[in-house]
């Protein structure tokens, strides 16, 4: 084995771009690179490829951690993943370990995001831990018992499909009414292209050129800064649905804390109030249990790729 | 100390009845007990006679064990209980742990269930396993990792009240629409009578002497195992709202098993198919990912007691 570089890399695969991280031994990032991530027909080769050259670029390194988004099993094989194209049964953590000649870890983005909050960020200390990354859509990580939990195949913390009204919009996942069709980016743009519809939201149908179509989450949030009345009945209307959720992720598992993260995140200070009142309007008993905290996340758009960088210190513990 | 008896105790409050049992150390029953279980103004005292007593009766003893309906600390206070009358912040291990002069082991009933199951019964060996009892209503108790996980606080497993149709009916939580008002006794009642006053279930009409407000789960499952169609397809949209909150459960927590127990694993037989058809139907990507096992509980009414006399093993393991 070679010296110990006292440098750990994680690359957190997005959607449209790959971010790699350099750690060093206290956690802090020393180094950072992005690349495009390969899509359309043929682009999987590609991705190993990109990852590949990342870990070149950000080396040398004693550890390497990948977050990519989808359905990950223990082994490190992406099962399914509804955002990148034509994966099934992707074994990256095979692939990309033969061209780096080492063990890689390899986990589900969002639960990078958990290990990256829980161990540097928001959640640290935390004995039971829940992370909520609210983007275009929701997906979650899960700390029980001072203990990453990832179920038994690895595919635990798929929050944003629990079903929350079966008669609901349909989702890309087939069904309808997952609760990431009302708590996410793209929820957010829902109720507030729904309220447009209804011209209930003036300034928010001016800033979309008058299109309700045209309507996005960050519209919402711009007139609702600037105290417009309407946007911010479509934020308070968004909280009771984020709140719904942690309310029932409550019941499920009794979390000490909540770390918000994703692109939403950046808008908490609008939302925050809102779910903390509707948590309590919506919880069974809220005078007889302690309230669990609701923070955000630390780490921001680092958070995949840091925790990605710290899976070897939490997978097989 | 005294000199081990081999013997634990455990006592399953519930809310007409105690029953308690006596396991030998291979986690065979080997006596077995009840009282009725105190009602009214001022039973709360009463009820730690009747656990005195029951204890008394089944001793000598070794291990003590209690399980109550609601939510219970790690310090094994009984905070909320809706079906024990007044109660609130009830001392149940210190006040009985007075009387017999040991520590008594105190969980919410639906956990001791899971303990029972895991431990001896149906869900022995599993990593990873969910229990939900579908009685009355519905509780759960939760293993992750090869561990009993009972939250922060102690109040994990709660599934009956997630919210999965915030406009359904309403729940005595206070709430609406939540998974138990739907896949649990009372909710295949409800779902009976609503096809009855559409006069959609003649048979189960005819059991409940013609009065839509007459008619029981028990009705129902009677119509069905004489084959009457119209019962079966109230027993498919049961099967459908237990298969959903199943599905919620395995994007949360990606177990290897669900236990299924509670008044209503009796008839297994009859929504088994049902709840497996609209499992996979209701699930992403059912190809790409291993089904859970859905197995019925082995211990039956037992299963809470059992648990009980068996929690000094689990509780700060």
């Amino acid at each position: 084995m070679s010296a110990s570089t006292g440098r750990t890399i994680g690359i957190d695969v997005g959607g449209t771009k790959c971010l790699g991280v350099a750690l060093d031994r206290d956690g802090h990032v020393v180094a950072e690179d992005r690349r495009p991530t390969p899509r359309g027909p043929g682009s999987l080769p590609k991705l190993i490829d990109t990852l590949a050259e990342l870990a070149d670029e950000l080396g040398p390194f004693d550890e390497i951690g990948v977050g990519v988004p989808g359905l990950v099993t223990h082994e490190g094989v992406l099962r399914a993943a509804p955002n990148l194209d034509g994966v099934a049964d992707f074994d990256v953590a095979g692939l990309l370990g033969q061209r780096v000649g080492q063990r890689v870890h390899v986990d589900n983005d969002a639960t990078c995001a958990a290990v990256s909050e829980w161990l540097y960020g928001a959640g640290k200390g935390a004995s039971d831990m829940v992370l909520v990354t609210l983007g275009t859509g929701i997906g979650g990580g899960l700390v029980m018992s001072g203990k990453l939990q990832r179920g038994k195949h690895g595919f635990a913390g798929e929050y944003g499909h629990i079903v929350v009204d079966p008669d609901g919009p349909p989702c890309p996942c087939g069904r309808r009414g997952c609760w990431e069709r009302y708590a996410s980016g793209s929820g957010l743009a829902r109720l507030a292209r729904e309220a447009a519809v209804g011209r209930r939201v003036n300034r928010v149908l001016d800033l979309a050129g008058g299109d309700p179509e045209s309507v996005r989450g960050e519209m919402v949030m711009q007139a609702a800064r600037e105290g417009d009345a309407d946007a911010l009945r479509v934020i308070d209307d968004f909280g009771r649905w984020v709140a719904l959720g942690l309310v029932n992720l409550t019941n499920a598992l009794d979390p000490e804390m909540f770390v918000l993260g994703g692109g939403l995140a950046a808008g908490s200070d609008l939302y925050l109030g809102p779910i903390q009142y509707w948590f309590k309007e919506l919880i069974y008993q809220p005078d007889l249990r302690p309230m669990p905290e609701v923070a955000f996340a630390h780490w921001n758009e680092r958070a995949g790729a840091v925790g990605a960088a710290l899976l070897h210190s939490v997978h097989d513990s």
